[in-house]
């Protein structure tokens, strides 16, 4: 288990590390969350190449890879739009609406695991998922494949960024190419990343004291970190369970993972990194005011009733977290032959 | 009527304009099509100035134009895939499926009208339809003038790009910002704008065969100009009516628009630049082998039935058409906020 209720409480309660000073807050931060870097992380079992990431990127663009060859990843993590679509929940396949909101793109790298519930260990794991899924792209690792061979610039892309392997073109090479790229969705020196590198004047005095009350509230015993976020599993209403609109009783999250029963309606915390660009908010998207979900998580977590002033401060402090998104060349994609398989609309 | 049927059939049986001689064939090209500039052209009514280019992009990839918000003009016209999407027609709102292929926005400012059927006279009035149409995007104006307006980074946007106007957010000035930035899309340099330039070396032996036999034949009665066609209105099916498949007998095509009589299915020259980037072909998108589109031309078209060497030729010669793309950066669009509308997936 990676959460300790008693902990979350304990802080909730009692605010046992409230900062007193300037320098006390900026201390506490520094223990608490960590900067993005500025360069691209690396990555387990996939050496993050160059080659690797042009290949992604072109991966992660093109809608080819789903059976109605219209929707790519970037449909439903949008990099133009935070790394999410519009919600609440994704549109798929035949205009079928998948079950959670889409998490963000950005930064994912960072997490602790993929997905609400954390079920793909790692980015590569995770992009099999939505290709595959009914409700997503409804492809196959065997139109993937199919599709990639038919096209003679993938294959030479495939093998330069795959050097000296048999068959540089396969789902798992698919997969790890869209690592790599997405490993490069970094945004680093956001105002609160400038502040956590020791400039007292990156954050306005509202924001500091939004980020006070982040941790003297006990939102940080959650959202931690590099990602503010991202890096544990926390009961979705740890205080008082919020409504089904925004918790519906269906959806029981790690839970269907792990088949444990402490782990019903056990979420990943959401990682808070560009929160401001990511409405509607939640699993379940149902919350389209990144105040109202401030109050929200008040309440079903903390127990604390906030103040309109205490809410203000605590958006201000997460505005601070948009950082610089990365330029990103809208890419030329491959020209399809008379062996790139059909789209099938069918559902 | 700007299309003279005597005249395509004398070309297709007299072939009266055969170049004899390398020189021949450069001065026969050169009086029938024109290169693309490299300079983007001027708008009719439209000044096309740096603030509505970028704010025209911002446009075109905003899928929150759209009712559902997850469908923007990138969607049908994917700047990746040569301007189109996957097809064979456009699937849209509600998971529609349109009734014709999506033409694609490359160097669509050259052309003569806008739509299979010419019924929006420029690319201002053509950004309009898709917004609305109730089996693509499926808005309204109110729609994208109240999400526009909602997002302060926009508004500060079109002040720039519409300077001194009393209501610089309207649907005209969206309209005409989305036509602005399609007037940078387009592409030369290709091959063959460098033979009509005068590098005679420009085209390989056989794309000058098929040049030659893109005259010879009468192809370039209707496709000509600087979109090798896009220039005027000609029946499918001058000598011989394709099968229904590939002409839908439901589609009367410029007959819908004119309700004259010999307009039925007339349809608008299909430009072929960058033709070999964008199957399937025609409006119905039935066909997805460029070799056989070829064929099927002849026939319908010009009562010819080509040698597969011959097709071969002409299929070399429309690879020479394809130019160089711009490169365009993928945009970070304003951020919603609490006043934007929200998504409606309802048919």
């Amino acid at each position: 288990m990676r959460y300790c209720l008693a902990g979350v409480l304990a802080a909730a309660l009692a605010a046992a590390v409230s900062p007193a000073s300037a320098d006390d807050l900026m201390k506490a931060a520094k223990e608490i969350f960590q900067p993005i870097p500025s360069l691209v992380p690396a990555v387990k079992d996939n050496a993050v190449t160059h080659e690797k990431v042009e290949l992604g990127k072109l991966l992660f663009f093109d809608p080819r890879m789903s059976a109605s060859e219209i929707i790519s990843c970037n449909t439903c993590h949008n990099l133009g739009t935070g790394g999410v679509d519009a919600g609440p929940t994704s549109v798929g396949h035949g205009w079928q609406k998948g079950p959670r909101r889409a998490p963000t793109v950005y930064n994912a790298v960072f997490n602790v695991a993929q997905f609400w519930d954390g079920r793909a260990a790692d980015l590569k794991a995770q992009a099999k998922g939505p290709v595959q899924a009914t409700v997503e792209m409804n492809a196959t690792p065997e139109h993937v494949v199919k599709t990639l061979t038919s096209m003679p610039d993938y294959v030479a892309l495939f093998r330069k960024a795959f050097p000296g392997e048999n068959e540089p073109v396969s789902f798992d090479n698919f997969a790890k190419a869209v690592e790599a790229f997405e490993a490069t969705l970094i945004t680093p020196a956001s105002p609160f990343d400038q502040y956590l590198e020791g400039d007292a004047n990156a954050l306005s005095a509202e924001q500091k004291d939004g980020l006070k009350l982040f941790i003297d509230k006990g939102c940080s015993n959650c959202h931690s970190g590099v990602n503010v976020g991202g890096g544990g599993y926390f009961p979705f209403g740890v205080v008082e369970k919020p409504g089904a609109d925004i918790l519906p009783a269906g959806d029981k999250g790690r839970f269907n993972v792990s088949k444990t029963a402490s782990d019903e309606y056990v979420f990943r915390a959401a990682p808070l990194r560009n929160v401001a660009l990511r409405a509607p908010y939640f699993h379940s998207g149902q919350v389209w005011s990144l105040k109202q979900a401030v109050g929200v998580m008040g309440e079903a977590q903390l127990g604390a009733r906030l103040t309109d002033k205490e809410e203000d401060a605590i958006v201000a402090f997460l505005g601070s977290l948009t950082g610089q998104l990365p330029q990103i060349d809208y890419p030329i994609l491959p020209v399809r032959t008379d062996a790139t398989p059909l789209p099938t609309l069918a559902k």
